[in-house]
């Protein structure tokens, strides 16, 4: 099993690019979803979703849990950027504004403390170029085992 | 604009009711998830989703966001019950065991305290009559308006 | 290492109740503030404190600190209370009446689940017979050892 | 009553700076516990605690409601910092590692989002100069008044 981060920083980024790719390829739910994987890196990802007729609730506004899952989401792919597979432990989001149908929003994933198999993240939901929409942290806990099985980190 | 919960539990009771088959109704999001709306009473509410092909990530399990998203829609229903219209301010959700495709998992919401605008709800996710899923807290605000316009309360 | 809880209910009771009473001689913080144990069970405990014109903040109203702390304390007696050291990973707390100087303050903790080392507590704090004052709830994660070293569970 | 920020940078300081000097004046908790107020500006705070003896907890690290609480108080400084008076209505802290006697810790809050009468802050714990403690979210709510009656922003 990898135990550590690779030792440069291109080897980082050609890494999370790789990870990105295969979480991507077996991923149903984003996909399913409309999103797009706008950026990864080392413990970083950006995702984008356009909010839909069938994501609205009965405030005609964008439910909650869709930008929730665009926010959980983009942790996902930030936390087993490093190739050691992460879970979400627990999250919390505060909803700023509503999000109104066809409008895209993008979150943002930024890691905030990485501590032995614990990390936490924080990511920021915006309206594209425009107003906050939710703030989102996020803790998640390595379970062992790689996304690509057998990539040797810097390889 | 309604100020006060009805005056007694059957009216109550009605009114929750009332409320639950009209924000249904106009609800596309939960509808198109496949979640139906078990019970809905002054302050609590049931709702149950099956785990669908197009909910699992890429560890083969179920996306927390949809988890999540069944958790706030009981939020949802439960904090609207008085007809009073009210939305999600911010939620905490601890993800305790993986769901698994195919699997019915079921969210109970309970109203934990009602302080003028602001309500605190649990919802609990199982796997219908197993294990714990999630434990979801959410704080709700009300925005002012009726769900149902004109429905008085107790009428 | 202790790996099950005890047996029964009784021996689980009694452990509880030595735990409690080792954790309250080495602990500096809750006796500083004036606190008290009422009660400790398994994955229960109850805890109160008097608001001290010493936590007062700026409004003249207790320093939400103080409250976490006395929720905290609670929640640290309830998931240490199978002798097997845990500790906070994290909590939240949502704050939802002004408690005043004088007031007596009571702690009621809860184990809403348990999976492997991981804990989920939940916290009310009220005034003592009356209103609710915040409600919290704890993550707790085992971090190896005994709270009383070479005591056996049910022994 | 004060509705807006202050119309320059200069007079934000100056005023968040004389808020500060009346918030500490009538302070009675952050003093008893021998914090210091290390800077503040519109939306920001920095305050340091060093943890004693009496902040101990029975696994003999400061007790997690002590280090709440000095993130709990940067965040009250940088919420009020406005002239407007505020309250925290919910906190999240995750732990990431113990603090022990004698060190110094740093708390600096940062204002992540501020819409209508809520704000949302980010507080980061660290041991001055050194590892990271815990992170801490804050969502402030605005009550009416002033912190200090009768000052008009700007002047």
């Amino acid at each position: 099993m990898t135990t550590q981060p690779p030792p440069n920083a291109d080897d980082a980024q050609l890494l999370a690019s790789a990870v990105g790719q295969a979480m991507w390829a077996r991923d149903n739910a984003t996909q399913a979803l409309g999103m797009t994987l706008g950026a990864i890196g080392p413990g970083t990802a950006t995702m984008r979703m356009a909010v839909r007729r069938d994501m609205l609730n009965g405030h005609s506004i964008c439910h909650g849990g869709f930008i929730f899952t665009l926010a959980d989401s983009a942790f996902a792919y930030a936390c087993n950027s490093y190739n050691l597979n992460a879970v979400a432990s627990g999250c919390q989001i505060d909803f700023l504004a509503p999000a109104r149908e066809g409008e895209l929003l993008e979150a943002q994933a930024t890691e905030r403390a990485a501590t032995g198999r614990t990390g936490v993240y924080d990511i920021a939901v915006r309206v594209l170029g425009g107003r906050q929409i939710a703030l989102f942290r996020g803790k998640s806990h390595r379970i062992g085992g790689d996304v690509i099985a057998g990539l040797q980190p810097g390889a």
